[in-house]
């Protein structure tokens, strides 16, 4: 099932999209929820974000290449994280598909796409066992985790290089039938030269970081869990169109504008 | 004025702390609201987080003798951080007034303490100057950043050694009349030898992080900032309560239990 959010007449609606339509409902995908009995064409939808997320977990470093890539990067050697340690981003960095990744003036061109999957919590879980990880989670949407390079090694703290208002697109929708074996990430700049890597290719799993996440801290509906990035990201530069799709669960596509 | 946040029959309800009672209020003070015309004895009131958080950040080492203090502990040079960047935190972590700090089972004995001033925002902003900085803030509260010293020495992140379940008691309450050069922290372990520090003496002050923050963020009402602590911080154990008191805002107690 795919629940997009869109905006209906001005107020923030969820549906399910079937085919070319979506199919109205009251409630959210978080608790009750029914069809409503109307529905609107896919194209014309303005989608939003797919959920207000409550804590935006972020894995870091969890693929080997990039681990190596970021490294090179940052002037730093590449070491492979040795346990599932999570991190923290913020919710103003947030943008829907279609909306455009804003360029602040005093960025340098070193602004890069980061692909992602996102976990979205949809229970309370504390102390969750590899076996029963997965009931917790609602369904996975896709993330771009833009990313100022300049900033990132310059700074104590992500904060700007990866929070910066615009850098955190999310969507299309959330799917919730996903088989993370079969999902495969391909990231194209203007339609060219995919970048493609198996999703699932994670130096620490969605269950790892569950497991690991749940022996401490207790997740709610609406928390999520970006899990990272592969291999070597490029430059995104005014007018440049990004794109961050999902085999099995979506396109996620951001407009790239500089500000003026 | 005094915005307490209280248990009412049930149900989270705002209310203004005059001197020994609690004027109940309809809505909230991050808009619109009236004197409800009824009040509870605040000494009967369970007390609540004060707000629900959006955005949890944290400003880290902010005070110069704690950074030499942490450096110490973790086996580091002392680096003064040269730019305020801030950081980021989980409300998951969040207890209130006389709710238990829970120290988990697999914690070593090294669950210290940090009393914090925390900044609370009212208003939406982006681009403030020093000028205009506090206009966003709604006004201020306590918080005590418990940290496990050796999982902030071993993990990759801050998530577990800050941010395990009830390790940031938040409140009393949001004090809005405040002379940020007037306030002193005081910390006390069991009533005894209180560590005592002008809580404005930080490396970066209030206006500093919010002209810095807003420059690529925009905040929103219920992000909130916590501002770091001075000082060397000492171990809590199982029976301990520990109180963090702002002169000018109030005391925020909790006491400690170890997971049995």
């Amino acid at each position: 099932m795919r629940w997009a959010r869109f905006d209906h007449h001005g107020t923030a609606t969820y549906g399910i999209v079937e085919g070319d339509s979506i199919q109205l409902v009251s409630g959210t995908p978080f608790g009750e929820w029914k069809k409503a009995g109307a529905s609107v064409k896919l194209a014309d939808a303005k989608l939003l974000i797919p959920f207000e997320p409550q804590t935006f977990y972020a894995c870091g470093l969890n693929y080997a290449g990039h681990v190596r890539e970021v490294a090179a990067k940052i002037g730093q050697p590449a070491v492979l994280p040795p346990n599932p340690d999570v991190g923290y981003r913020a919710n103003n960095s947030l943008i829907a598909h279609n909306e455009a990744i804003v360029i602040p003036k005093d960025a340098t061109e070193k602004v890069q796409y980061e692909g992602e999957l996102v976990v979205v919590i949809g229970k309370k879980a504390k102390h969750l066992t590899r076996e029963n990880a997965l009931n917790c989670v609602l369904g996975y949407t896709i993330g771009n985790d833009v990313s100022e390079r300049t900033w990132q090694k310059s700074d104590r703290t992500l904060w700007r290089a990866k929070n910066t208002d615009t850098f955190a697109p999310m969507g299309p929708w959330i799917e919730t039938d996903v088989d993370l074996e079969k999902l495969v990430t391909k990231i194209r700049v203007n339609g060219k030269e995919p970048i493609q890597f198996p999703t699932n290719d994670m130096i620490f799993g969605v269950v790892d970081f569950l497991v690991a996440m749940t022996r401490y801290l207790t997740l709610v509906p609406g928390d999520m869990v970006w899990m990272g990035t592969e291999g070597a990201t490029e430059n995104m530069k005014h007018g440049d169109v990004c794109e961050v799709e999902i085999v099995g669960i979506g396109t996620l596509r951001n407009p790239v504008v500089r500000e003026s």
